[in-house]
């Protein structure tokens, strides 16, 4: 079996993980470390995992958390992976990253993000940038086999850049007025209760937010403007709605002059062939579809009447958003097809 | 007092204006009708009614129905009002419309209105149609004080008409690629049971539905372009996310060549200036805002980096959306106050 | 006009009586106050309040905050209101408080109530427990239109008392293993976000908390026993659903020998004849019934096959179990009649 | 691999179980029955399901509706599985039926079943009857092991019989006032639309119905008077609050004079310590740590100041009220670990 150390463990993307670990045949997780909620077994804090994984969670600074393992993942906040990373990767293991440490793979790049959010923008693991991948397997499937650091996506990124990349790449889209449109469930912001996310604000209720200057912006600009061949600014409304899990990220931009429905559909379908994650369909879905699975459920629905690309594309931002995507990278990164253990769908309803 | 008559008394646009119009100093409702659940209190079939209104609901055909009235106001759906309303009109009362029948006053637009919809294009009252005023206050409300026949707005098309209308007319915004992506309330879709709104279908649930040709979308192509002075077409993504009541439509376009944030919200706060329902602001607001009351809160949000005209629109689909739309519209045909009954906020959370 | 100061304007105990306060012909807030969130316009923190009440919110220390009021209502947690109270009513201002402090009319019940919370057990205004009323209208009418200080009641108290008082007068329950089982919404916590309030962990889920010595059981175990002449002692399970507003409450008991529905029923309707909120019947209800509205609806449900007396009792926490109540104690205090702003229905759906 | 046939597979019941069997090692669905959305596949209806289960679903005169089976599961309403089950026996196959049809090994005790709820009390196959077992493994799981029909028990009647089980066996519990105050989310009426699920109607709302009669209450007297080895009459009365998924009853029942909290957790940890499914704790739960799982958790929480036994159980009613104990009956009766296939928690949150 494959050893996980998971660092912050005690957050949704960490339980996911878990979750998912949990049945997975070839790959386990050994160690447990938090920042807090430590000295105690996770199933004090989620109390679903019960009889199912009681591991005690320790502090990065306890000799139990320095147990052998062959791959490290750092479900924490910006900053913390890069610090932790170089010693792991100097004893031989692998690095997955959740936060944008490793999403950028130059120090430029890292400081236009870091600037973007307002935080310390000195990288301090620079060393292991170059040969990082951008954790998206349907995009970078060969480099996340041949990296020993991957950093997965954003949630609101994933939805974005598999919503438009065959667009981008065919030359579907007319690359100036591209505008993203996101509505997230309130799992998004994480485990830690806010006013807006507390249940009475938060019900029957939904709202924009950070209207300029997400930090996913940035991902998605970067991989689009890959594809495109072409440096591609887009508008991105980050929007809150009241429920846990799911985003829909509705996808315009003009259509080049005589680009039909039935040429973008067909574009789509081929683009992600090979992809077993993505389903493409021209009629109306849901996050529903998609709700606790990793899938990617992609609606072309191009209004020729008004020239315009229109995608709307449906994750569960916990699953293909972050901890699907998370094993997805590790299947990848440790030789396994890509959907051992992820090849389920959600429970429904 | 002035008297009404409501058609439709017992579905969620008639209990609407019931609950208004119990605290009106001078509007009462007179008389319920409505097609089914006749013959038995109001209260019966909304409890919470119980004791403030126990009105009998009659059918068309009994006599009760037809006592004396100022006003009929049909909240019922297309097709109803006018095969009704000559009659009314003929006994010199005055009527408010909640569907398409009134919306178009010419049988060409009505025709195109019912193809759009699949409904047959016959108008039964076209002799009513060359008067009739468009219910929004805000752009008609000369128009609306001398009609006898008014048609109230559907709930997208006040949302997104009064997001863009000041846009439209100092031409702030390109008329080329308009884009109003809508998401409403489950209430939207009426009293009925259907199974996108089951409950375990609906929760922690979102989905585009009808990408091409709501029956909204004329209303909002109509007084754009009249405002613009130039034919709009637009693209339009209706969504139900879960929650029952509210609209929040984001509404883009390209801005012209020199078109600042600055200057789009000077204009917006310009335009509105003598409009009490409507709120205009740069910071991102909720529906919750405006949840249980007939405000309109439209954020100012253009993206300088990428040119694009960005406003947020909120309503109450079922207050400014319908009801309290409505009601705004009998105090201006019968020359009250426009806020009368309606100078309140939603109880919040 | 009757002057109110409000102290703790910004929770949602004082957001609600400002909202009902808009509509009130006879009593009108002056003065705001509250310990954090000063200094701006309270539709700052509320932006639904919006154009309707934009009042600024001072400190308590702040020379704005001593302004001339008829009345003080302390929408304030434990201990507030005692210390604050004295120096007002010197004033000749009435008092209100929402808190358990004016609830237990001698220092000694107030122990006991402070014994059960683990909170400081001292009175700091015991020359005003004396006289200080329970503000329960439909038991209490009398002693609260006399009072200079009124207890508001607590929210689950409201829902237990009015549910289980014609019972316990009538003797129409044994009294010894009576039991409360109580399902709030979540808006009864608050508006402080906490883990077990926040949307995600909220959602879809129900739990049950706090199973031994909630401080609500001591007002409802008082007030029956004093109705009884006896002395009861109940099992009270407090419950959290996925809901914002609104308790329901399942009140149980032995039905004496010989105790049937139909004269439960009739004894219920007959204790409550004059009091216009509260709505007996017996079939069953919601707690959508009286949402955003001050009634209370029992439906009396025994169940004569396992000889047990069954109530079911809804409100809306935050209307007749806050402030609702707190309303309609007011008008009790200044004569009004006690639907004084308060005759409506809440919004369906 | 073990073969079923699944009557009924578009319904919730139906697919609860195809998402258990997809990952199942021994098991497999083969053949798809249904009554009505028949002729595509599966995850036509159910797109969650396209790629990992796109059988096609068929009526039962189809000829494909005869396939090979070992087993055939009735996902169907009362009476179905009883008409259709006889001709399958005959074949060898087992029979695992969801409804009332084989809860009851007699023709009386189905009569009075049927009475109560109005329906037809003609049994249509009363020689399955004797040998059949009530299908709640942690109570009979020989029974279940050496039957060829099991009849699944009601969601309810699992929380509630499983609660009160140990209570009723060891005689901590006085018999004659039980009560199972049971709160349930809105999938437990199933996949059909009506008024009291529309989303509208049920969010932020809680609701008791059926307040006398609910069918599932002679399961649960049945089964603890067998345990008490007395007759159990209990009062019950049956909720629904704004969830999807879940149950949780809260048990009340007089303490025999002498019995502990301490006394009662001990017998309820005893009475269920070779049984992985039920997990027994003295601190307070939520569904939410059930939810999407087959465990039931169960509080323990006596009132020594009422001498009331407390009992708060909480499962997820599709999964160990459904399909989840659909599966472990399957398990049992074809000798495999009743945990596989199982073994796994819920997706938090």
């Amino acid at each position: 079996m494959i050893k996980v150390k998971l660092v912050g463990a005690t957050g949704y993307g960490g339980v996911g993980l878990i979750e998912l670990l949990l049945r997975h045949p070839e790959i386990e997780i050994t160690t447990l470390v938090a920042a807090s909620d430590t000295g105690k077994p996770i199933s004090h804090f989620y109390p679903h995992l019960a009889g199912l994984c009681d591991k005690m969670v320790y502090s990065a600074d306890e000799v139990e958390a320095a147990a052998e393992a062959d791959v490290v993942v750092y479900s924490t906040p910006d900053k913390v992976g890069m610090q932790l990373a170089p010693a792991e990767v100097k004893k031989g293991r692998k690095i997955l990253d959740y936060s944008g440490d490793f999403r950028f793979n130059s120090t430029q790049l890292y400081e236009d993000y870091a600037n973007r959010l307002g935080i310390d923008t000195t990288h301090h693991a620079p060393e292991l940038l170059k040969d990082s991948a951008y954790g998206l397997v349907e995009l970078h499937h060969r480099k996340i086999a041949n990296s020993k650091v991957v950093g997965n996506p954003g949630c609101y990124a994933v939805a974005c850049i598999l919503g438009l990349a065959p667009a981008a790449r065919e030359g579907l889209v007319e690359t100036e007025n591209i505008i993203c449109d996101c509505k997230t469930g309130i799992s998004g912001g994480g485990k830690k209760p806010k006013p807006g996310f507390h249940y009475p604000e938060a019900y029957d209720n939904a709202y924009a937010y950070r209207l300029t200057g997400h930090q996913h912006v940035m991902e998605v600009e970067r991989e689009l403007s890959l594809l495109a061949g072409n440096s591609i600014q887009l508008t991105f409304t980050p929007q809150v709605i009241p429920m846990a899990r799911g985003i829909m990220a509705c996808l315009y931009g003009s259509l080049p002059q005589g680009t039909t429905q039935t040429k973008v559909l067909s574009a789509y379908k081929d683009f992600y062939k090979d992809n077993p994650f993505v389903r493409v369909s021209d009629t109306p879905g849901s996050t529903g579809d998609v709700r606790g699975s990793n899938f990617v459920n992609l609606t072309v629905a191009c209004d020729e009447r008004t020239g315009m690309l229109r995608i709307i594309s449906h994750i569960d931002n916990l699953v293909k958003g972050q901890a699907g995507s998370a094993l997805q990278n590790l299947n990848i990164m440790f030789g396994l097809d890509e959907m051992t253990g992820l090849n389920f769908p959600g429970a429904h309803p």
